[in-house]
């Protein structure tokens, strides 16, 4: 099966207005996302928020197992969460709940900001050792160098499926096989993977995974969620709960439900969740391989094209690449190419510095234009695009 | 000034189709915040989600400004979270990061589930002490036992302004007084009061104070916020922290940003929080005040019009009271009156014994029916809703 880019695009309004390249900032939600989200706040304006929950059971039933069946898990594996980064906090401080001094975390080289900084206040709070994988050759997590590391003091391997910064796609299943041979804990944030590329939690074999609803899944921003394999869950106590997660049983107790849903809040945004698990729908309909397939497509593309253009180079790394897409340009700042590029109605994002501070470092990187496509762009884009981009 | 009723609930679409007595459960959207929250999701669908935000930075920071004016706070005070027990939970664990075993923490019989199953949780994690404030003849917390409960162990108080289950409204501003008094950190739960009552975080001296979008200020479900006093957020840590909390400055630290920012996540619910902006100027048109006179004279009224019905108890405790209001009724099941109630468009909840575990079991019960009024409702609905009662 081929998409209908046609139909794709008729479909994602937003088409009509901009040339949206960065998808890995937040994708253009198609019209069956945006009706779901705010015909829900409409009935909760007419019907009162609770009231509104109950009479939409069924599509906040629809969004766990849509979820759970993209990623092939079981509806009580997963937690909806605000964020990927909600998520990840959630997964990472209930799985170091019980490290010891010494104990160590192994991560990779283009490790997002957001976790690293978690792995410093881990280190400094408890005494844990924070090792990072060196990359090999392409830029990616080097498989031999990580079985190298395995020892008795390494509990956890924690790593980002698709970095911010660039092409990207770390050896998920490849380092999924050596954390189970170790019997280490696996967390794989894959904020920027769900929804461009096939994720399968069971081929992969991490304990568990982060996600967000607004980039390749094309759902509402405030939305994500957790997935966490279900005998671990059962032995894990979330840092920060409420009666949600954990009922007040007595006095002197309470019980932790016994779902993923102990790692969520009582209240969240329903409208949201609705429309995050349209969007899931949407693209399960599409399907994930042929998405894929067409991202891929469009990426070498525009690798290809912008590499043509005089003074551009390209700045992806890795075997397998992904629909992110990075360059610089000589004598034009970053900054400044997002911006005029912005005036011609065309969107990007800059990746910082701070953003992948080692990976950035060890490449003598300081700024870098992102521009990220999804299957609804297409190839009178991307060459409009670089033309943009040679005239600036 | 009085509040133009008629003008009230013509700008509340929901109070042409349902009786709303669930305020303290969610209030109905007015139009302005239901406008808000779907326009910005509609420019995020044309745009791109990060280009909307940009687009609408002045609605964003008006949010901020507009919560600290309510609350008479500074904007870089506020914390924007996703709801009031996440913000809650943002303050509690920094609050007792470096707390010792033998550290007492002092909260209310009426307590909140939510809060106290973190106590719970950190009574057993930190060796921490949970003690108590016993209530006095009406309920609310006994400001003499109190102040014997003082002690040099004694390291937060921590209370439920509003309680879940029945007209209190906790002494925040007396609390407040002796906190000060012993220099011990005051952490207040205004999420059922902030929108119905005026909050004034100097006049009552908490420290930290937590709210959400959804009740008394008829915002966005998913929204909520935390207020941190400056001198002291620039002293505590969060237990969670991102990138946007804490920014990655070299391979091994980060520098926490210095406002209440450092509470917050990168990623949230845009439209969600301009909504809330909105609701709360929104509020502060009405003025407070007014809001309170007028929740206070139904809620007096729908006291006394329930207590001369036959069968029916109203189960109100506390010496002033707000706008909840709950009962019991001889012989029907409150589950049973919520449904029967349902069934007519009239909107109640029902308040569970593990919801408040403490003040429940005191007063020996088990399920009471919740009716919450706000400033747009009216009489007439006040004594239909009592007939309906009356009739079950």
């Amino acid at each position: 099966m081929t998409i209908d880019i046609a139909r794709a695009r008729a479909e994602t309004p937003g088409t009509q207005h901009v040339m949206h390249f960065n998808n890995a900032g937040a994708g253009l939600m198609p019209t069956a996302v945006i009706n779901a989200v705010n015909d829900h706040i409409d009935l909760e304006a007419t019907r009162g928020g609770y009231e509104a929950n109950a009479i939409a059971k069924s599509l906040q039933d629809r969004a766990y197992s849509a979820v759970a069946e993209l990623i092939n898990a079981s509806p009580d594996e997963i937690a909806m969460v605000e964020n990927a980064t909600a998520a990840w906090l959630m997964a990472f401080h209930a799985m170091i709940r019980d490290f010891q001094p010494g104990d160590k975390i192994l991560t990779v080289e283009a490790e997002y900001a957001a976790n690293y900084v978690s792995y410093l206040q881990a280190a400094r709070d408890k005494g844990i050792e924070i090792v990072v994988i060196p990359s090999d050759e392409a830029g990616a997590a080097d498989l031999g160098a990580l079985e190298n590391l395995i020892d008795d003091k390494v509990k956890l391997i924690s790593v980002t499926h698709v970095p911010t910064n660039g092409g990207l796609v770390n050896p998920a299943v490849e380092i999924g096989a050596i954390a189970k041979r170790a019997g280490v804990l696996y967390l794989l944030d894959a904020c920027q993977s769900v929804g461009q590329l096939p994720v399968d939690v069971t081929e992969i074999g991490c304990d568990a995974l982060s996600v967000t609803g607004r980039k390749y899944l094309r759902g509402p921003r405030g939305t994500g969620f957790l997935y966490m394999r279900k005998d671990l869950l059962l032995q894990l106590e979330p840092a920060y709960i409420d009666h949600s997660a954990a009922v007040w049983t007595d006095i002197n107790s309470y019980e932790l439900v016994k779902s993923a849903k102990r790692f969520e809040n009582w209240e969240f945004y329903v409208a949201g969740f609705i429309g995050l698990g349209v969007a899931v729908d949407y693209a399960l309909e599409w399907g994930i391989v042929p998405i894929s397939e067409r991202i891929n497509s469009l990426a070498d593309k525009l690798r290809d094209d912008l590499s043509a253009i005089s003074g551009v180079t390209v700045t992806d790394i890795g075997h397998q690449k992904c629909g992110i897409t990075t360059f610089v340009k000589v004598g034009v700042d970053p900054q400044d190419i997002k911006a005029r590029l912005s005036e011609q109605n065309i969107n990007v994002s800059v990746s910082r510095h701070d953003s992948t501070l080692i990976d950035m470092t060890r490449r003598g990187l300081t700024q870098i234009v992102r521009a990220s496509v999804h299957y609804y762009n297409d190839e009178a884009e991307i060459e409009r695009f670089c033309e943009a981009v040679e005239a600036l």
